[in-house]
């Protein structure tokens, strides 16, 4: 660090908002939606995927028109104001089309079972007189009250018709995704393939968690955060040791390691100091360094290194995170339907904060029953032990360098 | 069906709060949070699990005051307004213990290096004369504004101190705490084993997915839709095939696969009706057959099969996710820590709606941007289609029978 490094003195001033560099990072990642990245999976492993195509009912649900309640099945008109005496037809068998139902006759039906031909209501069990079943095979009969046509029915198809569509493209398949594929009948579904990402992180003043720890340096909480939030997120991640800061020693473990990612992501040297580990092995590269107008997280480096996709992160753990929630996660989930996107909450700040004009800060919180959210540590974005104790990111826009307690903002549950 | 069953009448009209039901369903899994059931994990395995202890900071972080920017490392009392030209002293290493700063000089330090004894406050390298490092080696002087003490440096233990307490016995391990750990040098981490469930759907009446569906069946959508539920969860779920709705053959079926199970939990055959296979085959076992005052999911069954937990959800598949939401998994995040609790979140109903003055009804909904919820689909516990397109679950306590468009209801992310 010694001399100047006037690194791409061009670049470094360069600054981007917040939405033109998601708007890069999407560009970049965009062969990692192509059909081709399909495949075939049971729904058990399917989980946390996403659909490469509309799914069409091919079954109505539900399949047949079906008993809400426990109780007789009866055609609706011969039931008058004042009860009406039924003869009591064969019970309803489940799991099978039942014959028939006779005028006059009420037939004992479970939930679920197919209603008889001629059907058209229910009574539940509760509203008839005896309010039990007669034993198999004895005459009997029973008193039911008048019901409208309709009552404690099911209709087929009332939850989705045939040929309709019961899932769009890209739908994210969580358990009532994969619920529903069931009830359609589907035991296996086409879906995109995880993204494979090659996480490295950067530093001579960082340790392997678990080793001892020399004077002067930290241990590496970016590789463990950032797998783990990569993890969660549905991708695949290989990580390799710590590159040292040396150039040459980080491409070299990049040509070593990235032949079968999707994807590079880098921590640490990004920014505009003497020693830049990243920027400097990506010199030969096209990677641009840049600044987003964003806090914490604003130093990105984005491009290729070798032809694979190049992303570099900050090299602050809280700069880690927030460069992940705000630019790769939703990236994907844009593009590939998986990750589900984090879905964008109101809530109440519980006191003010100040932020800079020309930047998004993003602030870590807890949101609070009471739909208010404490701020949690202040603007560093060191702060891993404050972070642990979030449960939210809350968003201060660009142009806002004021807000008061009560005031109104966007929250991220984490 | 062709007898009425009077099964267990006494325990028939039992009736049940969703709070009680929560905290008997809670008080029979209390023996999972036993601590001979820890496990030592690495961190990237420990990711969706909860801490058996509290983690006490084995060192401060930082570890030592460091600085927050690139620029030069000062002794402030050094420093007058309008600028003090000083010595540029040698730079300080990254990853190192430097020298003392000696009065009168200012040392180049980078971001996150150790500040030198001596030294109190960082000056940007922005706000320097000249602005940029200068070469190694060579005698050079460099004119910097005054700046208080502190400034731009993030003094040890800013974010927690050694011994303090960093993370509390049963926290939920995320990214941001498994990160934390990481920052503490934690390489393994002691947490409760994963909870095995043995999962088991039965009738007559419903089909595998991918078989052929004769005339009066439907597909199973509760296999899928709560082995995915309980897999993200973080619970291992073991399933056998459909039970039919023969009891003996349900008891043969649990006997044979039950062993390894920390729970057993069966769907459908629990209420009033006169096939109840799951009530049958538990006759001679200590389990309660009950309702509980809610809509979905009232009927439920708890107890002990052969001395294994056992819960019995309803058939339908939005009772089974509601029963599983509102029991099984809140009791394993209280008990474990994990599976992360639900967060309630306040949203106002975009829509009225009515319910069941005895119930706490539970419907499913879509939480808008602009912090309204949209109901989807109604009431009916076997719309799994409108289950699909819903991301929420919208409470609507006991005792409440009518709710109008733009009042604040509990919401829960699915």
């Amino acid at each position: 660090m010694t001399t100047a490094h006037p690194l791409r003195a061009g670049t470094a001033h360069q600054s981007r908002s917040v939405a033109g560099h998601l708007a890069a990072v999407t560009a970049l990642l965009a062969p990692l939606a192509a059909e081709s990245r399909a495949e075939v999976l049971p729904l058990r492993a399917a989980l946390g995927r996403a659909l490469v195509h509309d799914i069409v009912a091919p079954v109505s649900l539900p399949p047949f028109a079906n008993s809400q309640m426990d109780g007789y099945a009866v055609r609706s008109a011969d039931l008058h104001d004042g009860g009406t005496d039924l003869r009591v037809a064969p019970p309803v068998p489940a799991g099978s089309r039942p014959p028939a139902l006779l005028t006059g006759t009420a037939a004992p039906i479970m939930t679920g079972a197919m209603l008889p031909d001629g059907a058209d209501a229910v009574v539940p069990i509760e509203r008839a007189v005896p309010d039990s079943f007669p034993a198999a095979g004895s005459e009997a009969s029973v008193t039911l009250p008048a019901v409208p046509a309709g009552t404690f029915v099911r209709p087929a198809g009332s939850d989705i018709v045939a040929g309709g569509r019961a899932l769009a493209a890209r739908t994210h398949l969580g358990p009532a995704q994969l619920g529903l594929l069931a009830a359609l009948g589907r035991a296996d579904v086409e879906v995109f393939k995880a993204v494979t990402v090659l996480l490295v992180t950067t530093g001579d003043e960082v340790v392997e968690p678990g080793r001892e720890l020399p004077d002067g340096k930290i241990y590496d909480a970016n590789g463990t955060l950032l797998e783990a939030a990569m993890a969660e997120a549905g991708i695949d991640v290989r990580r390799t040791g710590i590159s040292t800061d040396e150039p040459g020693e980080l491409r070299k473990l990049l040509r070593a390691t990235s032949t079968e990612a999707d994807l590079i992501v880098t921590t640490g040297g990004v920014s505009k100091g003497a020693y830049e580990v990243v920027r400097q092995a990506m010199e030969d590269q096209p990677v641009d360094f840049l600044h987003v107008a964003m806090q914490p997280g604003g130093p990105q480096g984005i491009g290729t290194f070798d032809g694979v996709p190049f992303l570099g992160f900050p090299g602050n753990p809280v700069s880690c995170l927030v460069s992940f929630e705000m630019f790769l996660r939703p990236a994907l989930s844009a593009l590939l339907g998986a990750p589900a996107p984090r879905a964008p909450l109101r809530a109440r700040l519980g006191h003010g904060l100040t932020s800079p004009e020309r930047k998004h800060q993003v602030r870590r919180g807890n949101l609070q029953p009471d739909g208010t959210v404490r701020l949690e540590g202040g603007e560093g974005s060191h702060l891993v032990h404050a972070l642990a104790g979030s449960n939210a990111l809350v968003h201060v826009p660009e142009g806002v360098t004021e807000l008061a307690a009560g005031d109104e903002v966007e929250v991220w549950m984490l």
